[in-house]
This record gives C-alpha cells, structure tokens and sequence, in this order.
C-alpha cells in the first residue's frame, strides 16, 4: 500500500494536476510561492471530512473560494485542450447563499456543466481525490468535444 | 413619417420589446410601477448620445446597469424560447472596467456570445433602437439553434 506522501507524488505528477499547478504558479508574480513544495500550493484545495464538518452548512462563499473554483476549472479546459487542441474557458454564476452553476464553453459548445451548491466547502479529501475530479470532468468535456466538432471547432 | 410618440408604440407592440416588458413588470413585486405607462419602465434602457457624451469614457459599471444588461439578454432567450420551443438563458462574466463577455445557452449551446465594452454607458439611442437590437439578437440565436438542433435540444 502507498503510504501518504508516494501518494501525494503520484496525484501531483498526474496531467490534470500539473496543469493546475503551472496555472497557480503563473499567478504568483512576486515569487513568494517560489520556494513552496507543489502540495503546499495546492493545500486549499484539501478540505478534509473533518474539516468540512466544521464549517456551516450555509454560508456565503468568500473570493478565495471562488478564485479556487474558477482555477480548478480552468485548469480542467487547459488540460482537455492539451488533449483536444480545442480552447475551453470556464463562466461561473452564482447565485445566493453559495448555490450557482459552472459552465466550461469550448467553442460553441457546452463541454462541461456543473451545478455548484455549497461552494464555501469547495476541496477535495485529499491530493488524490483531486486528482481524479480534475481527470474526471477533463474525459466528460473531451467526450463532449468528441460528439459534437463541429460545435466545438468554431 | 412617424413622429415620436408613434414610433414608441410601434417598438413596444414588437415581440421582445413586449417580453421585456413583461419580464420587467413581473419583477415589480410591490406594484409600484403599476400605474406606469412602458415607455416609462423602459426608460432606463434609453440613452442618447447626448447622454452617452456626457458619461466618462472608461467607468465601473454600477449594479442596476449589470442588471438591466441580465434583463435585456433574458428577454432575448425568452423570445428565442416563445419561437422555437427550446430554453435560452443568460450567463455573464465581467472582468474589469466594464469589459466582459455575455452568452446565450440553449442545451449545450451557445446560441449568441458577445464580447461587452464600455458597459457602464449599456443603452439605446431610443426605443426603436432597442427593438431593433432586441430582434437582430434573437433572429442570431434562433439561426444557431435551428443550425445545430442535437446539440440546442438536449
């Protein structure tokens, strides 16, 4: 069995995870992140079980939530067009008390949508569980992609 | 020639114009606007050039602009749906300095994408404007939709 960091390693060197890595990392303009391990970048992202059952059920989702979210996903439309070589760009609304809906647009198409609700408890288990998320909706949204060239090669 | 007063009401008789009429007046939870004729509830969305002048070239956009854009698009899908059977929602993304992007989705869809500048100074040179504007939208969306059926009605 792999003990916790082998399995850090081998979620962090996945396509979808690096890819998310590179995106944050090009948004530290002051290089204050520079000497930071990649699982210290992501630890935002890992909200674990207990942690989640601490916070409220409702709440208003803060602006760093947010950012993580529209970072995750457009990490997922950096990676399907890695894949795909077509450009997917997420748009977020929210709407109240955390609810809202997350579309990732590629072309003119719809590659990927998701209806968010208790967006202030946004993470992941663990490194691996966001890992296979990420990997998750990159193989729905290149599946969409697939059905539907036309649409989305515009 | 039509004079003013003539022109109005042959804007307000049009189907979106009407929808957004519609979709306004059933926001007036607390019927204030009752007793209001439309071209007064639609007033808001005029503005002269006069006007438009007057107003700062680079500006924050305020709320009620942001929602008046949100209603106009609304009234956009609504006609689009009153014609072609299929739903057509709005979803919006400001970045900075009333810069954006607005999408019509319809299914996996997008029936009509536009780039927004300058919105702080959202507006019609007068009510037949908006008709007009109003038309040429949802006359793009439907195209779209009856263009790529499989993907509009999912």
């Amino acid at each position: 069995m792999l003990d916790t960091v082998d399995k850090d390693a081998l979620a962090l060197s996945q396509p979808f995870t690096a890819t998310l890595l590179r995106l944050l990392r090009a948004q530290d303009t002051h290089g204050v992140w520079e000497s930071k391990p990649d699982a210290e970048i992501l630890k935002d992202f890992v909200v674990t079980k207990e942690q989640r059952r601490a916070m409220p059920i409702i709440g208003d989702p803060d602006p760093d939530v947010l950012w993580r979210i529209e970072m995750f996903y457009t990490a997922v439309g950096l990676t399907v067009e890695a894949e795909t070589g077509v450009m997917a760009g997420p748009m977020m609304k929210m709407s109240h008390e955390g609810f809202g809906r997350l579309v990732l647009i590629a072309g003119k198409l719809i590659a990927l949508s998701r209806h968010l609700r208790d967006v202030h408890r946004f993470g992941f288990d663990d490194l691996t569980a966001l890992a296979a998320e990420g990997a998750k909706y990159v193989a729905k949204a290149r599946a969409e992609i697939e059905a539907h060239p036309e649409v989305a090669r515009v």
